[in-house]
């Protein structure tokens, strides 16, 4: 699993947010020769991910001195007391970059963790999980990696890579085929189309308009079910609407939907219990 | 309560992530004289949290046209149902506008809901509810923002603007005596010292260096009722450790403290629901 | 036709750069407050695109005080002596912004101009003009949007937002079949995904791997036609390779394909001639 | 030829403008462990430039991995077949970063082309040929670089290092000795003074006035060679409008001026043709 | 005296570095509704320069509310006890905002003054007082406007708009001829060539090379009028080197000179004493 | 002595500034492959600060090729002649950057040689000489990291670190007691509070308020002695008010008082003499 995006001027911020202008109590404490070992340990059972970005933020804040080195990759599996990685280094650096480093890791492990829960409770289905733009400010890109690394798939990156035609966009249009037909024509070829509905008259409108892939929003099991048969192919279809909320995952499934999306893998994460013990 | 920093750039970055090179499906499907007015709406019982932001995120999206009326003010109760917001303007911008809004508004407003609470549940007692700096990046001053309007204060604000001596801070300086003495030393004497203590001994130890605030941390609710008393107070105490997981806060309330700090204030939010509704 | 994009930065960079440290001859021989008034004036015939980044410089520069006002609308053919626009305000600022909104205009022009003259060349047939990713850094938005003014579509905007299979992803997922597979499976399911083809063969195993876009690349007419009768409606076609150079664009168009991409409309632009006349 | 400016900025800009939120079609079809060879190729008879913006380009997006290997110098002509360079590493990057360097590589090249032809058609007289600032944002330095590398010498990079007073600052101050009087009292007497003249009545003027450089602003052969006469040595000359357009660049090198400014070297490129081909 | 560059960005980087993460104290001990009028009063005589910036700071910090009023212009000489400005407006905004706008009015003032003591000095003299490039980063802009404000003329802005021949470079080219004649040949041709000297022999090289300015670095007054006798006009004369240290600046001026370059003008600051007394 | 602010930007943003669009004069006559070796020189006694920023200057500059290496640290007294550092590399490297780096480790030599003679003249008393907030934009941490240099201490970096309540602030709460009270509730609880006092009832107001600090501005030295006497090791004193202007300091010092704050410490610096010489 492979982290494309450059995340330094993030992690610098990140960095200079926690650290303002100067970290005075270990600058006052700690000497500056002093160096220190410690280990990353998972408190909790779940999926691990942010071994790239831990080891970046040392980087970026020490480069030449602070080592290192992940005992896990991200999308792995620990268990209470296994060891994530390993730390050496002048001890000012490690104590001043560790909460940027964990604030980070367990952000991102608490998604994966939950989404790898998600993908495992639709097993064997036709499902995919996918994620959705509910997502903090400059966490986009590393929220939906960690989604990737619980084995969910990815939804529209932002507003300009994907079209996605909901009521209002409907209503303002004129209806369904001429939302579509709109889009057409003004979208780049190069992206599909995909269509909110709220019922199986607007899946059938859809279907007609020629939609791409088809959203069944809010819709009872037995609709879902009812849609895919209707649609049968000819477009993707995709289950949504305050799912992992009160809903069950698996049922959702099991209608034959192509894909789920889930805004509570991003939106409402719990943070993964890691902490940094030194020697 | 007044929200006192700029946070156009951060918005600015939120929608620049979100829109991408464009919203290809609004700027498809919907004319650009087309003009919508709408309601944000609580979907759930809690506490408001980021009126500001609301209105921020489209004065600069589309600063003469969109008018945002708040409904309610920051730290406002409301009922599912209850009217938060309305907006007014060219559909385009608050189609586009929707989704950055919203994942703040929500964001902010779990937080002072979950902050409200634990204010709540500490009423009557000498404890002040504070955060910590488990806070994810660029988010630091909105997050403690919201744990004001919760009712809650606020800790440092990052490693620049209070010393808080912990255990590796002890372990190379060779001692709580020798930190304390280092940091009034070093640091500016504009800062109080605080030590993070893990037992009576220590505490003790605190207290004879001269320790401004004492954070007694992962204790049993008898130890720092004993500390509460040691003290006596020739200095601030804070309990901490993994509270409001599975510890009782009012418990920990009675025992005397003066803080009691709590990570998942903001580190493990979940969001609150609320819709935007179009007439 | 609106243009969506944010470009101040790139504004404020662009005048920056021209200004330098400050306008030495305008400051000191033209008196603070001294004020004229301006004509720009297209000195060939063609079609205009800029207005609004015309308007924008000036308004960067010096807010309050210049007034543009536009005499056509992107998009519109001009003779030589048309008025475009007329200026008025203080003279310094006039003259210190007069190259900067002039080196953008006379480039969006020409864009325009030329693509208005192949859609031109292609009238009545099923085909459309469309532009590539070969164009200058930082002009990405404005260049696109200037093809949009001459009557063409848009192409991807960047790697992102399209999925286009060339040469070398086929040799290194093995085959195209592979290749489609692989993009199936690890691109967003928003996106469509296009197969760069050299020959009827590989046209026939992208149709057979469930292309949604096949490219004709550099083949000759017959081939072309030959592809596109293949394809009979299955998948959209694109032809490309060198057009606007030695091929004759209405023998390609006459071919039936649906696209044709012209990488020649952004990467050699001849600048339309325009003068800014004061009175 | 030394390249001296700091364009890592402008090269992350481009990059990023072009990858957007990652190049999906490489990420999905080429393995992370590909490696591959590739050459650059020109396709054209020309004068190369670019080849620091080539290797800055791998180094900025892979620092580590991709080499590339220039095969000639920037300021070198090649034959169609040459190979200007050569590039080695992982896939993935040569093929995410191929059209970024490319478009600046064929653009600069395009530049360094026209300016040698301009050269070499004034070979043998006193006339040295030079730019203008009719070039499109960011891309001062390049194109100026890249008119340097064809033989060319630079005009003023922008407004602030150099003083060139135009018919307008005449208006303004009431005349060519009071323009040129202002310009010596309050410009940086580090800087020459050039007056742009349309007759021989305000070369006369001009010369009166003690200007360092009279630029003679679409002048008939035969004005600019009394020009020269008259002037005789006392300032330099610049023959100037629309020059490589409609007129005889050798006649009016003929007329003895010192310097031809033409706009049309940076202002309407053509791309030079230049491919990558994988071994 | 117009103030011609944009310092918005420096005055937010200013206010941002001054408020760090909020004015804690104003913040909270004065109401958010509390209004205050204010004056900024000299308190000592002397020359003021700032007012622009002073205006900036509170209009780029409460845009709407906090209103300044100019009681002097830049350049204006004022006594102790004289205002120099009115303010009122919200307190929060105005005490926060106090010290960044004193520091910068202070600093300027205090340029001013020492370059109007300078100009004073010379008075009736040919000579005219000059700044150097010894400023502290940020403050070029602002600094060399001071400068003018107290009557001085600026020297080039940076490297680029001047050529300065110094013993280094003159070493490097191998004679003052060879530099003179590279720089000729190498540097646009708008640009003046300037050439440091520290002996009658190096003065009679740069004559000869032609040199369009002479500097005479660190030479008695004595060496100075033979100087300026042999060049005769031919080139202009700048003093320079420790003046306003050690050397008598009116027996420098009467050599005839006419430049005298002072680098204490701008490296040896001492802040004009200016209050801001609220009513 | 070590300094640990990132300023990397800070000194891209001084070379850039210095360096406009490139060194004419150096790239002009010093050729590309020329080497220099040279020293750093100190022209007068002092305390040497900036070796960090030294070194960093020209590592930014050319990261590869020079070489600086540093004859004394931070904090070292010198003699006229000594040398402070050598420096190695490319000619031009050399030459472009010797200005920015000069600019600022004369400023900076400056501000640590004034305030080790403040903290000579305390010497054998309590008090600890501090600085202010009277500091240029832009140089907060390079400004108060010379005062330590010099043996000074920090005053709080800005204002968010410190309370210290002013007449403004007292007027505007109502009282000192309301003022600190208002204070403790809502600034963070890990800043202590400072009051400012002008007599001897406030200061006896501010202890009954129980304010950790306790300024003395403007004072005499009776009132002083008097005020520390009254205070009595309750509160930290600290004397203010245009020290090292007209005031005795020695005679301050011997007042009792815990801190001297100087403001002329940092605004009204005089370079310290140092030179390049080459070999």
């Amino acid at each position: 699993m492979e982290f494309d995006h450059n995340i330094d001027e993030f992690i610098l911020m990140a960095l200079s947010e926690d650290i303002g202008t100067g970290d005075v109590t270990t600058n006052s404490c700690v000497p500056y020769a002093s160096v220190s070992t410690g280990k990353f340990i998972a408190k909790q059972p779940g999926v691990i991910c942010g071994m790239y970005v831990l080891s970046r933020v040392f980087r970026l804040l020490d480069m030449m001195r602070v080592r290192v080195v992940p005992q896990v990759e991200d999308g792995a599996f620990v268990n209470p007391g296994d060891i994530i990685a390993e730390i050496s280094g002048p001890s000012r650096s490690i104590l001043t970059g560790e909460r940027t480093a964990l604030n980070l890791l367990q952000h991102l492990s608490g998604i994966t963790t939950k989404t790898a829960e998600a993908v495992k409770m639709v097993a064997g289905t036709n499902a995919k999980i996918t994620d959705t733009r509910k997502i903090l400010p400059g966490l986009r890109a590393l929220d939906k990696y960690a989604v990737r690394c619980g084995g969910g798939s990815n939804h529209r990156f932002n507003l300009s890579d994907g079209v996605l035609i909901k009521d209002n966009h409907i209503a303002a249009a004129g209806g369904i085929a001429e939302a579509v037909s709109l889009a057409r024509l003004h979208a780049p070829h190069t992206l599909k189309i995909e269509v909110e509905t709220e019922s199986l008259q607007q899946v059938a409108e859809s279907l007609e308009a020629g939609a791409d892939i088809i959203m069944l929003d809010n819709m009872s099991p037995e609709e879902m079910r009812e849609a895919v048969k209707m649609i049968d192919g000819r477009a993707l279809t995709e289950a949504s609407g305050n799912i992992m909320g009160s809903r069950d995952l698996r049922t959702i499934a099991e209608t034959g939907v192509d894909f789920i999306s889930i805004g509570a893998l991003t939106h409402s994460v719990t943070a993964f219990d890691i902490s940094l013990k030194f020697k």
